[in-house]
C-alpha cells in the first residue's frame, strides 16, 4: 500500500523502492508520528470534519498502535513505504473506514515536520541532561582536586603553573555554552508546521494554536511553504553537535597526552581502557581517542545536510528527506560517547608526584617579571630582562631557580635575593586572584557558580523528556 | 620588533617569518586592538599600576594612533608581527616608556581574543542590519504582488495554486530566524576574556567586571584557561552565515528557474543581469547564480574552522591564529551578496500572464478531492478518486477541466456540476484561511506580522554599529 | 573474550565496551578476515613458526568458518570485540590450541588495515562495474536520440541548439573519469600492511612480497608506521565517491527541470516516479531528488573523515577505527542509487514537439553573428550588431526570425536575404563539426569513443570481483 | 568594457557589477590567458579565420602584453571585468581591429577553463617540486639518526623501540603517495577545452588536436559541454592538498609532541620558534601548530568547492566562477607551509640522552611474548602470560627487567636466565627485519628506496615548470 497510488499505472520498480522507501530509519519516529495524529484527529473533530465518535475510534486506534510499538509487537509491512503509510496502514487494519479520514487537509510534508520536530525537541532535553551529567562529573572532579597544581601549557608547552581544579573547569564552561546554544534551539525547533497541508495551508478552519499548544509547541509557522521546507533546527541540531563534539575532542586529546608515560599525571582505570594484540603491557586511551575522533563523524553529519540544502528551490523537494540520518547519527554518537567518556573521567587517578614533578622553575618566569613591575620597572623591560635570565640558565644549562644572585644582578639590579620566593607553586597561583584566574580563592567563586548552574532546574526540558513517557 | 625576543639568540628565519605573522589579516582588528588597550590602560590604571599621568600618555597615544587609522596615514613596518605588535610599536614611538607598562599583566592571547570578540559583536550588528534591508525587499515585493496567483511547486511540480505575496514572504522567514541566531549569537560573544592572561588569569587586581561594562561586554569570562582557548562564537558565526548562505542559495535558486524561458514567471532588469562573449542574445541570472554558489564557500569556511579546531588540547594553541580568516571571508561575502541580490529582486518584473498561464487545471485535484470529502467520503478515498480522474484525462489527452461530467460520475456518483467551480485560482487560495495559508486573509495577516518584526528597534546591536563611530 | 586482557585487572564497564566494540560494523569485513588470516598461516608455515600440520588444521578451521559466515550459520558472541576477535574465537572452538599460533607477530593494526584494503578493492572493482552499466544506459539513450535537436543551456537561459545525444554523452564522460579515479586508487590500495605488526614490523623472516602476491596485492608497504596508520585510501575513495555523487547530482538536477511541467523535455516512468499523499495528480521525481541529494552526504562523509585524520600523531590510534563506517556507507549510498537512477534513464520518455517547440529563435544568434563574420567583420563587432538586432526584436515584440530585412540592414548592411537561413536547427549544430562539437558527425565519432571504452575489459577489476567468489 | 552589452539598455548598478566582477582574482591567469590566446589566433589562422598578417599583428600584440604584464606595467582599468576583457581591451588599445577577430568561435567559457588548466597544470608541478624538497629533508634526516632508537608509540603509548630513521622516513611515503596522486590528476588536467565554445562546439573547422599539442595539453575534450562545465580537476586539486595537509597535520602533532619538555625528543632552531609576550621562558613550536591547523583550512577549501558543484544543472552555469579562489587559496598555503616545515625539520636538534631514557622495559613486553614463543607457546598464550608479568611488575613498582627470574618462572617454567637478553634496543629492533621493518638492515633498504623515487628525473613535470618561464 502507498498513500498515493490512483494515478498510476505501474508500481514502482524495486530498486526505485529501496531507495525512496524511508522506512528504514522514520520508523523511528513512530511514536511522535502517532501523537501527532491524535492531536490533527482532535483538530479536525474541532472543525467539524470528524464526528466525536469518528474521533474516539481514531484516538482508541492509535492508542492500541502506540501500545504495540512499545511492547515491540508492532508488525511493519514490506510495503509500508513510510511512517506515516505504516501507522495509517494499521489503523484501517484496526477501525476500518474512519482511519482513510484522518489525512484529510493533512499531507506527509507537514506530518513529517512535525514528527521530525517532536523528536528532536526529546533528542535536545536528553542530550541537554546528559551533558549536564557530563559537567557534574567534572565538578566532581575539581572539587576532589584540592589544592594540587601542575603546569598549564600553551602550545604544549609549560607556561604557569594554575591549579588543577581550575583545569577541570575549563572544560566546564564549553558544555554549559553547548546547553545555552541547544536551549535557544529549542524555541526554534517548537515552532508547528502541521496545517501547512502539502504546502499552501489547510482548506479548512484548523485551530492551528490550539493545535501547536496540544502538541507542546510554541506557535504555529507563519507561512506554510516555510513550514514544509525548513529544515533550520536540523542543521542547527547537528552545529550544537559538532561543537559538542569538538569540546569533548579537546578534552580527550589534554586525557591523551595526560595519560602518557611522559606526562604521566593520569591513571585510566582498568574498566576504561583497553589493551594490544600483540603487545601485553599496553594500557590504551581508546575511550578518549575514540571520542577525538568522532568529532570528525559529527563534523561531516553537519556538512553533509548542508550540502543537501544547497540551492533546494523553494517548498517542500524530497532531498529533505535525507535529514533525519545525519540527526539520528550525531544523537546517537553523543549518547554513546558522553556516559563512557564521564565514567572513564570518574575513575581516573591523579598522580600528585607526576604533577609536582612537571612544575619546573621555567614556569616562574612570569612571576619573575612581575617581580620586577612591582620593582618599578615597566614590563616590557620587565620581559626582555627575565628573558636574558633564561638564556643564560640555558647556557649554563641550570634551572634559573639554581642561577646565583650575582647572575641575576647582572641582568638587572632590581634582582634581589627575595626573588627567590616566586619559585612557589602556591604563592604563584594564589596571586591569580581577579574574577575567572587560577588562585584558590577565585576558583572557590567559579566552582560555586558552577554548581548553581547545574542545580537549576530546567523545567522545559524535563516536560519534554518526560512527556515522552519512557 | 617582536614582543618576545629575549629569550632567543636567532631571529626568525624568512619563511618561518612569513608563515607566523598574522599582520596580514589581523591589521583588521586595528581599531578594537586600540579600544581593548585604552580600556586595560584604564584598569591598570585603576588598580594603581599605572599613574594617573602614565594613563593619560597612553590614552592620547592610543587615540593619535586611532586617527592615523581611521586617516590611513599609520605605517606598519615590516617587523610589526601582527596588530598588537604594530600598536604597540608606534605607541613606544609617540610617547616612550609607559607604553611597556601597557602589557602589564596581559598577554597577546586574551587580547587578542578580546580585539577579536569586539569586531565580530560589531560584525553580527552590520550583517543583522544588512538582514533587516534584504528582508524589507521581499516585504515590499509581497506588498506589490496584490493578488497574483502563481503554481506552487513541491519536488518542482506544480502542486497547488498559491499568492505571489505568500511566495516571497516564504524566504522572509528563514532570515528572521537568522537574525535571531544572530541574537542568541551576541549574548556569548559578549563575554570578556581580557584579564585571563596568558592562561592563568590576572596576577593584579583587575576589576574585570568594570572592564566587561568599559568594552561594552555583558561579562567577564568564568575560567582564565576557557577564556583564551574559547573560539565558539567564531564557529557559531560561521554557522550562522552559512544558514545565511543556505537561504540564499534556495532563494536564488528559485530566481535562475522562475527566468529561464520556460518558467518565464520574472525578467531582471538589464542592471541586475549579464550578458555572454560569444551569444549575442544571452540574459544571464549570473547575481543568482553567484548567490547559490556562495553558500558552497560559506559551508566550506565553516567546516574549516571546525576541523582545525578539533582535537587541540587545552588552552591556547597557535592554531586559534586560523580562525579569523574564515570569519573576515564569511562576513564580506554576505555584506557584498545581500545588496546586490536585493537590488535585483527590487528591480525584477514580474509577468501576470506566464504566471496565469502556468495555472493548469491539474493544479486543483487537492480541491477536487476535497469536494469529496465535503460530500461526506473519507480523505483518503476521495484522493484515489481523483487519481483516476487523473489518469483518466491524461489518458484522453485532456485536462481534468475539459473532462465531461459523465466520465467523472464513472469514477464516483458523488461528483456533481458544481465540480467545475473548483477550477478557479481564486477560490482555491482563499478556502486556505488557516494561519499560515495562501488566503489572501491570511496573507495580510502574515504580512503585518512580517512589518511588525521588521519594526522593532534592536537597540543593543544599534548601539554595537554606532560604537564603531564609522 | 578479547585477545588482551592479561595485564588487566578488571574487565570493561559497559558503556566503555559498547563504545569501545567494533564488531557491529567490522563483521562485514569477515570474509577478508579469513582469507588475510589464510594467507597468514601459510607465511609463518614458510618461515617455519607453524608446522604444516598445524597449518593444515588452521586453513581447514578457516574454511570451515568461511563456510559458516556464507551460509549465515557463524554465531556471534556478545563478547566478541571486533571481526578478528571472533574469527580467532571460533577458530579455537574448532581446532583447539593451533589458533594461538595464528596471531604471532600479527597485530591487529596490520590486520584490519589489511582486511579494509582486501574490501575496499572488491568494492573498486563494483562499483566501476555499476558505473559502466550507468554509462551504457547513457549511450544507448544517446543512440535512440537520432537528430533530435534541443536547446543547450547556459546560466539555465537558452543558448545554443544542440543534439540530445550530445547532451546525453555530456554525462558519460565525467563518469568515466570516476572510472579513471577508481583504476587509479586501486593501485594505491593494493599495498600490503600485513608483515607490520603493531608497527615496527615482523620479528621473524616473513616473505612479504609472497605474502602480497597470494593475496592480489602488488606490494609490501616501504614501512611498518606508515602501514599501519595509512588511511589515505579511505579518504581517496570517499573522494571518488563524492565526485560521483556530484556527477549524478548535476544530472539528476537536469532531469528534475527537464521534467517539470514547463519544460516538458522528458516523462517518466511511472515505475519510476512517485506520488503525493495529498495532491492525486502529482508524479514526481523523487528518485533524481533523491540522487541530488545524496551527493550531500557523500560529501559529508569525506569531510568526516577528512577531519578524524587531522592531527594524529604518527602510526596508529585508535581514531582509525573511524575509517570503515563511512567507507561502507558511501558505497552503499552509490550501489543502491545507480541501478534506480538508470532504471529511471532507461525507461523515461522523450517528448520530441517540447523539445522542437522550445527552439526559438534567439537560439541562431550566434550563428547569425558568425554569418556576418563570414562576411568578414571581425567577431566582436558582429556580437554586438547582432546584439542590437536582439534589441529591436525585443521592443517590437517580435522573435528574431521574424524581423524584417530593413530592420537588419539598418543595423549592417551586411545583412542579406540569406540571412534566415541560419535560423535551422540542423544547419546550426551541423557547422559544429570540430572535435567535440555538437555536429551529428562529430557525435558518431564520440559515441564510437564512448563504446569503445566501455568495450574495454578491465581485467584486473574484474579479476578482484571474481575472486570474491560471491 | 564589457564583452557583452549589445543587448542591454543599462549597465550593471554598482553592487552587482562588484559582485559579478572576477577581475580580482582572476588576473592571476594572466600569463596563461596571453598564451591561450596565442594559441587560438595560431588556430583561427590555419583555419583561414585570421589572415597570416592579422595574426602577426595579434601574436606581436601579446607578446607586448606579456611583457608588460612580467614588467608590472599592465595597468588594468575599473571596467575590465575579467582578465579575458583585460587582455582583448588591450590589445585593441595596441592593434586596433583586429583584436576583434581573436574572439571568433571562442567563448569565455571554453577560455576560462583553458587558461585555468593551465594554471593548475603549473601549479601541479610546483607543488610535486616542493614537496619532493620536503621529502629530501627526511632523508637527509633519516641518514644522520645513525641508529638512535626511540620508542614507537601506538595511541601515543609506548610501544616497541623502533630506529629514529625509520620514524622520518615513516613521513616520506604519506608524500610520496601525494606526488603520485598529483601525477594522476597532471593527466586529467591536460584535457584542453578550447574549441567548446560555449558549449556547442566550435563551428569552423579548427584542429583542436593541433591546438591541445601547442598548448601542451595531451588531446582535446570529447565533448564540449562536458568541456565547459568540468571542474574535476580542480575538486581533485583541493583534495591532493587536503591530503597533503593532513599529511603535513600529522607529522606537526608528532613535532608538538616530541618538542614538550615531557617527551623533549627534539628541540627547535630559535630561529624556527617563536617566544611569549607574556610568558619570558616560552619557546613554543608555533610553525608546527599552524602546519596542524591549515589541514582545516585545506578540508575546508575542498569541502566548499564541492558543496559549490553539487546540484548544478549542466553545462556552464556562472557558480563555477567560485572554483579558482579555493584552488589559490589552497596552493598558496602548501606553499608558504611546506619551506617553513622543512626548514623548521632541517635544523631542530635531535635529544639523544632524553630518547634513551624513554626506553622503559615494558617496551620489550613483546620481545619476551616472542621469547616464549620460540620456545615452542602459542603467542595467544605468550601474551597472556607477559599479560600477568606485567601486572605482577606494577603491582611490585618495578620495571619488568627488574623482576627477578623466580617471579617470572613462576608465571612460566619457559622462562630461563637468558630472558634479560630481551632488554635491549639493539636486539629488538634488529629481530624486525622483514621488508618494512624498523631493522637497520631494513631501513637502509627503504633508505635506498626512497632515494632512489627522489632521484628519478619527472621529466613532464619539469617541463610544465620551465615552459612557465619564470
Amino acid at each position: 500500500m502507498t498513500l498515493w497510488g490512483g494515478r498510476f499505472r505501474d508500481s514502482l520498480e524495486d530498486s526505485a523502492w529501496q531507495l525512496n522507501a524511508s522506512i528504514a530509519f522514520d520508523r523511528r519516529l513512530a511514536e511522535q508520528d502517532v501523537r501527532g495524529s491524535q492531536a490533527w484527529a482532535k483538530a479536525l473533530c474541532n472543525s467539524g470534519l470528524l464526528t466525536p465518535q469518528e474521533n474516539a475510534q481514531i484516538q482508541a486506534g492509535l492508542e492500541t498502535i502506540l501500545t504495540e510499538l512499545r511492547e515491540g509487537s508492532f508488525r511493519f509491512q514490506p510495503k509500508d513505504e513510510d511512517i506515516h503509510t505504516a501507522v495509517e496502514r494499521r489503523l484501517a487494519e484496526l477501525i476500518g473506514e474512519p482511519a482513510g479520514k484522518l489525512h484529510t487537509a493533512r499531507s506527509r510534508n507537514d506530518q513529517v515536520a512535525t514528527d521530525f520536530r517532536l523528536w528532536v525537541l526529546e533528542a535536545i532535553a536528553r542530550l541537554g541532561a546528559s551533558l549536564r551529567e557530563f559537567q557534574s562529573v567534572l565538578v566532581q572532579r575539581a572539587e576532589q582536586a584540592g589544592a594540587l597544581v601542575l603546569p598549564g601549557y600553551t602550545h604544549l608547552q609549560r607556561a604557569q603553573p594554575i591549579l588543577l581544579s581550575h583545569w577541570w573547569l575549563a572544560h566546564f564552561w564549553p558544555l554549559q555554552r553547548d546547553r545555552e546554544r541547544l536551549h535557544d534551539l529549542r524555541k526554534r525547533t517548537a515552532i508547528l508546521p502541521l496545517g501547512s497541508g502539502a504546502l499552501a495551508g489547510a482548506p479548512f478552519p484548523i485551530d492551528r494554536q490550539a493545535l501547536a499548544a496540544e502538541l507542546g509547541f510554541e506557535a504555529p509557522c507563519a507561512n506554510s511553504l516555510d513550514g514544509v521546507s525548513d529544515r533550520d533546527f536540523a542543521a542547527e541540531f547537528l552545529f550544537c553537535a559538532s561543537l559538542i563534539g569538538l569540546h569533548l575532542s579537546r578534552l580527550c586529546e589534554s586525557m591523551v597526552i595526560f595519560t602518557s608515560a611522559e606526562f604521566g599525571f593520569f591513571t585510566l582505570a582498568d574498566a576504561y581502557s583497553t589493551g594490544s594484540s600483540l603487545m601485553p603491557q599496553k594500557k590504551n586511551p581508546d575511550l578518549f581517542e575514540l571520542g577525538r575522533a568522532k568529532a570528525g563523524k559529527l563534523v561531516g553529519l553537519l556538512g553533509g545536510l548542508l550540502t543537501t540544502l544547497k540551492g533546494l528551490p523553494s517548498t517542500y523537494d524530497k532531498d529533505l528527506q535525507e535529514d533525519k540520518p545525519p540527526v539520528f547519527a550525531a544523537y546517537d554518537t553523543l549518547m554513546e560517547l558522553l556516559p563512557a567518556l564521564s565514567g572513564a573521567l570518574a575513575t581516573l587517578q591523579v598522580n600528585p608526584p607526576r604533577l609536582a614533578a612537571a612544575l619546573d622553575a621555567a614556569l616562574y618566569a612570569t612571576d619573575l617579571a612581575d617581580y620586577l613591575v612591582e620593582k618599578g620597572l615597566p614590563f616590557r623591560l620587565a620581559h626582555e630582562l627575565v628573558g636574558k635570565v633564561v638564556r643564560l640558565a640555558e647556557e649554563r644549562g641550570v634551572p634559573i631557580d639554581r642561577l646565583p644572585l650575582e647572575v641575576y644582578q647582572s641582568v638587572s639590579p632590581r634582582f634581589e635575593a627575595d626573588l627567590y620566593a616566586v619559585f612557589d607553586p602556591l604563592r604563584s597561583v594564589s596571586r591569580r586572584r581577579a574574577e575567572g584566574g587560577t588562585a584558590p580563592e577565585a576558583v572557590q567563586r567559579q566552582l560555586a557558580q558552577a554548581k548553581a548552574l547545574l542545580a537549576k532546574v530546567e523545567t522545559q526540558d524535563n516536560q519534554s523528556i518526560s512527556s515522552d513517557g519512557a
